[in-house]
């Protein structure tokens, strides 16, 4: 855990991706070829059983490994000389027959691959958790009015529930591409030295090699990295969905706004200077990691122009950045599940907050109705010249309407927020019913 | 036609973004507004009828339009205005059910989404063509032997095919991507000032509006922006790919290399102190296109946190850059499809080049025999002295064997290049048969 | 113009960019190229002036070139041919001693260089109008109280001059910085063909050269971009100021705010469906400029490991979008000119926000007070428990210490806010008096 | 140290970034800011004492302070809490004295200009250092002729000492921009909680305080980031420009070039698969960096509209992409180092490599030769006619020319690489005569 960690992250992702973990991913990668090999009567079973039993991680000299890294280029080569190692302890004969056929690029490459599985499992789980907050907070919220806000300008009303059935169907879209891309990234990478194979790894071996692992097999992606470019960009997209409802809660908790607040949590959010302030400290912490995101994003677009069957420099660059896009959106979601779960709103201040304008925001509203008796534009004029006179009278709409005998009937209704909340009710419903 | 049109973009895709397609496609959505609005009752179709003929881009005064954008902060705003005075002085009562309970955002987001569709189509097309071009490419050259390079060196023996094969499967899998975001993005946007809709556009308007437009109903994505974001993303994906191929090409028409050209064309890529040069100018544009792209995706995801109901400039920082996105990529495409037209390959360049090493290349095939006998790091070892050996005294390698008195059966075979492509013909049957 | 010119750019810096203007520029370095050959004794000065005297954008047949640059891969290569064309039907003998000794990239680089020094020479102007409404604002409103906010929430007061002494200080670090890069980035390229020189440019040429168009000679740089890079840098910087004062802004003009605003014009900021509001029109064209320049700087720095003695692709891709990030930079400069020019603020509204938190952003000012009586943490967590009484009992944080019995001498004078601006007045002179 | 911290980093940078030495500075800050304001008379200098001989690293529960710091959301606050603790048991009314009148993120800016100026130094020593060794590379190959390319075509000679001579101005200029950003960046944070100061922090405690760092005072940058982004982008482009070496470096070592290798180092560069190859594996980590540096860049450009008196989130996600920067770098201008002092140069290879063409490289230097006969377009035409015969037969260029009967007086000179290496060795020359 370093000094951000638990600022920015989450733990539990984190751990996907831990130095330990990732030997002890390419270990079961080694072992997974081993028995693919053994099982398609490359070799005797017991060989690929000697490798399994030896490709245990606490045999691996980590501190050496993290050194030949630097020699090799890449963690794969010291990894399989080690354990080529450890298995001439037990039998030399099986040390003969680990790795066979296959190239540092496909145990770097299924790893990352599993390690991207492990993380959609885990992000599948949070993403459904999330979604069930959202559904409760929206059906809980669908009547609440609230002031609905444009070029951050008071507009005319809606619910805090229409908005959060928006963050509601952002979130179930990044869902839905999740799912979408598993049949493409969710492949082994075994294609030998240049990606064109060998008997060792011939194509019923590559088949038994993924079904081991619970991957697909593919058509070598050695320097073809568009799936994982798409995993990239489809983690850009959740981050910036969260970032978009960090963001709105981040403005709504300002002390001038003041309609939702980030749970309060013993010492959370204090400020060494101001006593009274609750800062959006998880906010600030989604929204660091959503102006980190895009730009990694990019680091893997522009690594993809990878020279011919292995690439001088494009590729090492997406090892760490991989790792960070999918812990830095693993933090915002974790996150972002403790800020709805804990979200507390402000009822009465939302409906403080409608009267600021003095009726302004509902000059829509009159302008529409006005529309029907003398035209669109008109009545938009109209409409104008009133506010302006409102405004410079400091006096409501209301009653600068009434002063200019305007005849507009009902009135009242006009002024009242339940009745300028548009079809909110209407279209939350259609939303809430898909679920 | 701006001083690098014809380098860098396709003619046919900058016109979907011309200013003048851009006011049509604005005025073909408040037509189709109208036109929905009537269909459903709300006022006679005469009026929509009106509002047609009235919405002809040539009615517009283009040159006011732009200057009072920079008031309104949005390209919608005059249009409506000039619009409704167009209507106004055939018919004033039609005047007043222009752009009825919409929000300028609906207009802007459906139309830029409009073009999208354009794009894709034209894209689809364009990547059908590129395929089958690859598709030919690979077929031809499936058994044309050429060396893999890995981290920039000759590693051991490929063919041509294989690698044009990679190309088109990458190729292929953006295509898919593109099906299926379709779902996606293709919606209108239709969701009144704060998004919460009214009477004017109720959902049954909305269906009607989108059918209209041949997309989709969905609920308001004024400030969700992920669809937008994966419509960039996935363009920043394939000019990766198409990038891939041209930064392959460009390095084996290296004058050193020399295996692969780009056609030749008059007066094309001559340099203007050089006269026997043939530079790789398609390549270069695309690859100057590719290191653009990234850039602008990450541009569209910073653009994603917007706040409330709608932004106050992220929102206004797609419009451009979204454009540039598609227009880059457009050039991209079309030049590829240009590269790969044309593209000479010089099969003895690449025959005599596998010579380069004095056999080394081959030493992982005899290792591999080796391996069978003496284990795998021995066998590793002895061809790393054996390799030493032949650099040293700058002898072929299968000489340096002879002299060592190895054991290899059929040293010939060992260091024929055909033997040495892996299963690359079968692994690129398999491709093939998919199409 | 384009759609969205008005809106984000400035018509003077797009001048400076113009295809015609880009041609004039190069022929201003043929010309000037030959004036030095000349004036050096290569060749008779009436050669040069028949150069000079050719050299004429109205001679250029631009479609033709344009069409052109698509083939030599750049704009010199078919400039120079079209010029050679127009001075050997003038004088074939002239002719031969055009671009004598060059290479195409000494023109497009020179060229960009020139369009740089023009764009520094208008920002230095520009820069300096915007301090000197800067330094009259904060002198303005050196005493006008506000509350300070820190992750967006109430903190303690400041002064509306303290934040914009913030505002002017970051100006004035951007223009120093354009100074200094003067020396490095105003420099010639002119290297011939793989940049070692030759007989025609030596470097006394280099330098007469240089002398002609106010630049200074430099060692080649065709594929050293950094003096660009940085260019693009202090651009992305100075934009991020820009946008740093336009959020600011934006956020005080929020309706729940209302403390500051842009100068409203005849039908600027108006909704089309929301006839009170005044949007921020002015700060959300240069946020979205702000969101996309940060990536146009990266695309630059990506740009720069450029092969050998000139690239194919990177180079390429520098040439617009540096261009755009003058022109983007240069439309935000004049809009923020605009914007600080014709700002409104509201001294009574900035004080009724003081009041807002009903005491509570005095907190600090009455722990400090307490803290030399009983220590900072206690001190600290005293009145944390008496803002928390006060936000429950909804009461004055004053009301609430004069229940609690606190010892704090003079209290009315630590909820004053002219007593708590620390130091402001004394920070802003020495501000001030710099200029 | 990470998995592949020796691969990409340098060790004595990432040291001045671990979280023990951040915890350090902390320290550091918080006792220098006791120790100003005792100097200055605020307290007793035995109280400073007391927090000094508190504020060791040591002593504080880093795991504790980890956890705290996801409550408070920035690291100063837990470790103020704790270092309060400490003092308080040594000594109650020290403990009042701790972090006076200071704000959070005045001591976690302030950390942040420490370990950058400790970044300059380190970075300050190793630039002397590669330039020293760039200047002996470019003494000693300054007469090395080898091919010069474009468009990573052969284009015509120039010379290895030449080549690094570019190489050499450019890590110069990065070396002057880093001398001249040190008076922007070494400056210390303390405007306290909004940023406008107090009597515990007036100008006379932050000019002391700043000398204790050997920083220099400033005033209140809280939300006015320019000089962190100017440092990031100075890294952006130094970064670039060793990535430009790489790159270089790593087209020179292709198996069909082969004229400059990584020095090889035992194990170093090997394949698991192909004993035989050499990959340039410290190129390979240098790109990978400079792959990444930009992107993180503009994550720093984008965090510059920061809100207000402090932002919520674009501050926070400043501290691990700017430590990222400042590691990438580091490690790529340690491993450039390496790559220098070790680099192999084949000067027989060149040779070879400039005959690879038969003579066309020297086109040019017959275009010019004969320009002054026949006029430079006619001139190279007939080069050009001379080039293409030579091209289809086969034939060597001087041979084709003997052929076609040219008059040129000493063929062979012009054909002769010492003889078109233009003005190297005097451009050579006049670049190291500045050292």
């Amino acid at each position: 855990m370093s000094l951000y960690t638990q600022l920015f992250y989450s733990a539990e992702v984190n751990a996907l991706f831990s130095d330990l973990e990732t030997i002890t991913q390419m270990l079961r990668v080694e072992v997974a070829l081993a028995e693919a090999q053994s099982n398609k009567g490359l070799f005797p079973k017991a060989i690929a059983e000697t490798i399994k039993v030896s490709g245990i991680t606490s045999e691996i000299d980590i501190e050496k490994l993290k050194i030949d890294i630097a020699l090799g280029g890449n963690a794969a080569i010291p990894l399989v000389k080690q354990l080529t190692q450890i298995v001439k302890n037990k039998d030399s004969e099986a040390a003969k027959f680990i790795h066979l056929g296959a190239t540092s690029q496909d145990i770097v490459d299924t790893v990352m691959v599993l390690q991207i599985q492990e993380f959609i499992d885990w992000t599948d789980k949070k993403i459904n958790l999330l979604e069930t907050l959202l559904i409760a907070l929206t059906q809980k919220h669908c009547q609440t009015i609230m002031i609905g806000r444009t070029l951050l300008q008071q507009a005319k009303p809606t619910t805090f529930g229409f908005k959060t059935a928006g963050w509601l169907t952002a979130v179930t879209r990044s869902k839905q591409r999740l799912q979408e891309i598993k049949k493409r990234v969710l492949v082994v990478q075994l294609g030998g030295a240049v990606g064109n194979g060998n008997p060792n790894i011939a194509f019923e071996i590559q088949e038994e090699f993924a079904r081991i692992l619970d991957l697909a097999p593919s058509f070598t992606w050695h320097s073809h990295r568009d799936n994982l470019a798409e995993m990239a960009g489809l983690l850009g997209i959740l981050s910036g969905t969260l970032g978009k409802i960090a963001k709105d809660i981040s403005l709504l908790m300002q002390t001038e706004v003041g309609e939702v607040f980030e749970g309060a949590a013993a010492g959370k959010g204090g400020s060494s200077t101001m006593p009274h302030k609750r800062n959006p400290v998880t906010c600030a912490a989604i929204l660091a990691n959503t102006n980190r995101v895009p730009h990694l994003v990019a680091t893997i677009l522009s690594a993809m122009p990878q020279e011919h069957e292995r690439s001088a420099g494009l590729w090492h660059s997406e090892w760490e950045v991989l790792t960070e896009i999918m812990q830095l959106t693993g933090g915002s979601i974790e996150k972002s599940i403790g800020l709805i779960e804990g979200l507390e709103v402000d009822e009465n201040r939302m409906l403080t907050n409608l009267e600021l304008t003095k009726g302004l925001i509902y000059a829509e509203n009159l302008a529409l109705a006005l529309a029907q008796k003398i035209g669109k534009s008109t009545a938009h004029e109209y409409v104008e010249n009133a506010c302006k006179k409102a405004i410079q009278e400091k006096k409501h709409l209301k009653e600068v309407l009434l002063e200019m005998n305007i005849e507009v009937t009902d009135l009242d209704s006009l002024f009242d927020p339940k009745n300028a909340i548009g079809l909110s009710l209407e279209l939350i419903d259609q939303v809430i019913k898909k679920y």
